[in-house]
C-alpha cells in the first residue's frame, strides 16, 4: 500500500473520531497532513496542523488523499468536485451531497480517472456499498431493506422500550453525537433516503433523485400510534427499501409496523441493520453500528486503505443492458391516524382492512399506492397525521 | 465483464445448484461448458455436457474458469494445482482442501499469475473472506466469531428447540442436503475448523494447520449437557474463535454454552452467523444461509462474477511486519462432563467454579488452557466426555 497524506476536510464528530482512530493504530501509511475547518480559533486538544483555508490543502502536493466529513452539503459537493477535477482521490461521508449529485460524481471520477469513495457515507461501520459493489453485483439480488439512521432507531428505541417521550430522546441522541446537527434530516427520513439513493445506485444501476421519493419520517408519531403497534405486537421502524419486480422498481423511506420475526425487529438503539434479499440465498443481514464518530470514522478508514490499494467503484449494475424502471405504482398496507375527514380523503384506498374513530383521532389499515402517498407528503407531515407501513407477515 | 465459460468438477448438492442459479439468471456471460462427474451413468434431468475425464475440460481450449465442488479434498487439491498451473482461474468449494494446502496454494497464484477464489468455501452464502480481504483490512480487528457450520447448527437448534433426539436430527440434516457425506467433518468441528483456518489467513495473515488446532465437536454431547445450559438459560452452539490479543493469536473450534444477549444466540437451523469485532467499530454481525446447493451455488455465482472482474485475493495481512504469533496460552472458564476420575484428571484446571458429582455422571466448571484442552483431544472424544466454553457474560 502506497502512503497516504490526507488533507481533512471537518473536524465534527466523525473527523474527531477518524482523528482517534488513526492515532490509535499508528500506521506508518496514513497520516492526517491537514485539517480544513471553518472556525480556526476553536480550542482544540489534538496535534494536527489546522488552516480555514482550502487552497492549503488543495496546493499542498505532499497531500494525496482528501477526506470530507463536513455536514454542509453543498461545501461537500464544491470540496469533492474539486479534488476530483485536481485527480486527487477523495472520500465522502456526506450522503446529502452524493443523494443529489452522485450522476455527475460518476461521471467525474471517469473524466478525470479519479476515484471517490464512500461507503461511511450508508450504515456507518457497515460495508453495504462495498458488499453490493463487490458480491451481490449479479442478477439474483431483489431486494435491500433496512434501518439506515442510527438517531431515528435510537429515538424509538428509547420510546419503546424505555417509555421517553420524544423530545427527551431526541436530546439524548443529540448529546450522545448520533444526531445530526440539523434533527429533520434524521427524524423526517432525509438521511435514510439519501443513503437509499445511494444504496440502490450500486444494487440496481438506478439513479432517482430525492423529490421522486416519497419519504416520511418519525416525527409525528404519537402515543396512539405506539399504543396501535403494542397492540399487534409490533415496533414502529424507519425503513428504507428498494425492491425489483421484474423489470420494475420501487423505492421509499416510511416508518413500517415490524413484527418480532423479522430481522430488523431486533435492530436496536444507534444500530443500523440491512437485510439484502436475493433468489437462492434467500435473506442476508448485516447488523453494527450506524452513528457515532468512532464507528463512522472506522469506515472511513477502511475507504481510505482502499483508496491506497487504488480500489474503485465500478458502478457494474448502471452497464446491464436493461435496468428496471423506477415506479411509484405499487400498493402498501399501510396504517393511518388522521383527524379530519379532509384528511382521510387524501389517500385513495383501494382496500380498507379496519378502521377506527373516536373524538380524538380515527384509524385506517387499508391499501393505497405509493403514488398516492407521494402526491400528499408534505400534507401527511402534520401533527394529526401519521402513516406507516403495515406488511402482511 | 469478460465471457466465462465453466469447466465444472462435481455434480452434487453444490453444483446442482449452481447450474440452477445460472439457468435461472440466463446470463449471457456465464455458461457451463462441460461438467466432469465420477459417476457418468448416472441419469440427470439437466441440459449439459457430462464426461469423467478431466482432460476433457483442461483441454478445452473455450474453457477459461474451473469451478471445481467435488467432496474428495485430495482430488480437489490436484484439480486446482492443475488449473493454477495451466493459467486457468479456478473457484473452489472445498475447505478440507484448503484448511490443508493454502499456503502452497498462494503460492501457486502469484508464481502462475492466476487467481483462486473461494469465498463459497466459508459460511456458504455469507461474504466473510470478502470483507474480511477488503473491509475489515486494516489494523483495527480484534476477533471473527461465528458459527460457521450449517449442519450442526441444524441438529442443535433441532435438539435444543424441538426436543428432538441427536441421531435423528443427523438424519434430517443430511436428508434435506445440509450435511457433507461424512458428517463427523460437520459434527466434530472439523469443517469449522477449515473454514476458521482460511478465515485466520485473511483477518490476520497467519496460518495454523488443522492439527496445530483444539477442534472439538458435538458427537458426544448428551441430554445432561442440554439440562445444563438450559439451567444456565442458555444454548450450546458450535463456535469457531479467532482472536488478537496485542501480539498473540489464539484460535479454536469448541462448543459454547451461549447466552441470550449474544448475536448468535439466535442464529438457528442451517443458519450461519459471523461477528466481527474491532476497535472502535465494535460489533458486526453478519448472518444468511451457510448450507444447502442453492444458497452455496449463488456464493459460487459471486466467486465467479468476481473472476469475470479478474479479481484476486491481495492477502493484504501477510505482508504486515509484525504479524502475532498463535498460542495455545490462553485460559477459558469451560464446561467439563466426565464419568471417572482418570477422565477428570486429563485437565488441570487453575480454577474450579462449580463441581457436581452422581452416579451418572460428573461435572466441573473451571479455568483451562486450550494447550491442555488440546492435549487430550482424542481422550475427550469419548461417550463419557464433553466440553463446552462457558464464557461470562
Amino acid at each position: 500500500m502506497k502512503n497516504i497524506n490526507i488533507g481533512l476536510f471537518g473536524f465534527g464528530n466523525v473527523g474527531r473520531g477518524l482523528y482517534d482512530v488513526l492515532r490509535r493504530i499508528n500506521s506508518d501509511s496514513v497520516h492526517i497532513k491537514r485539517v480544513c475547518v471553518r472556525h480556526i480559533e476553536k480550542q482544540r486538544d489534538v496535534v494536527a496542523e489546522f488552516t480555514d483555508n482550502p487552497d492549503d490543502i488543495f496546493n499542498d502536493k505532499d497531500i494525496n488523499l482528501i477526506v470530507e466529513v463536513i455536514d454542509d452539503a453543498e461545501a461537500a459537493y464544491d470540496i469533492v468536485k474539486r479534488a476530483l477535477k485536481s485527480r486527487i482521490p477523495v472520500v465522502s461521508g456526506n450522503k446529502k451531497m452524493l443523494g443529489h449529485h452522485i450522476l455527475e460524481l460518476i461521471d467525474l471520477q471517469e473524466q478525470f480517472n479519479t476515484p471517490l469513495l464512500y461507503d461511511a457515507s450508508a450504515c456507518g461501520s457497515i460495508p453495504v456499498i462495498r458488499n453490493l459493489e463487490e458480491y451481490y453485483d449479479n442478477d439474483l439480488l431483489c431486494s435491500v431493506k433496512g434501518i439506515l439512521n442510527g438517531s431515528s432507531n435510537f429515538i424509538l428505541s428509547k420510546i419503546f422500550n424505555e417509555h421517553m417521550s420524544y423530545d427527551a430522546a431526541l436530546k439524548l441522541a443529540q448529546d450522545l453525537g448520533f444526531a445530526e446537527s440539523d434533527p429533520t434530516l434524521d427524524i423526517d427520513g432525509w438521511d435514510s433516503l439519501y443513503k437509499l439513493i445511494i444504496i440502490t445506485i450500486h444494487a440496481f444501476g438506478v439513479y432517482v433523485s430525492p423529490d421522486e421519493l416519497f419519504t416520511y419520517g418519525i416525527s409525528t408519531m404519537n402515543d396512539s400510534d405506539i399504543r396501535f403497534a403494542r397492540e399487534k405486537d409490533r415496533r414502529i421502524k424507519l425503513v428504507a427499501h428498494v425492491e425489483k419486480f421484474d423489470d420494475r422498481l420501487i423505492m421509499c423511506v416510511i416508518p413500517q409496523l415490524i413484527s418480532r420475526n423479522k430481522y430488523i425487529y431486533s435492530v436496536e438503539d444507534e444500530f443500523n441493520g440491512v437485510v439484502i434479499k436475493g433468489l437462492f440465498y434467500d435473506k442476508q443481514f448485516m447488523f453494527g453500528r450506524g452513528a457515532g464518530g468512532h464507528p463512522t470514522g472506522s469506515a472511513v478508514l477502511s475507504d481510505i486503505t482502499a483508496c491506497g490499494y487504488n480500489y474503485r467503484y465500478e458502478y457494474k449494475k448502471r452497464n446491464d443492458s436493461v435496468l428496471p424502471t423506477y415506479t411509484m405504482d405499487h400498493t402498501f398496507r399501510v396504517y393511518f391516524r388522521y383527524k379530519s375527514a379532509e384528511q382521510r380523503n387524501l389517500l385513495h384506498f383501494s382496500k380498507v382492512r379496519e378502521q377506527y374513530s373516536s373524538e380524538d383521532y380515527n384509524y385506517i389499515v387499508g391499501d393505497v399506492t405509493i403514488a398516492n402517498l407521494k402526491a400528499h407528503q408534505e400534507e401527511l407531515r402534520v401533527k394529526d397525521c401519521f402513516v406507516a407501513a403495515y406488511p402482511f407477515d
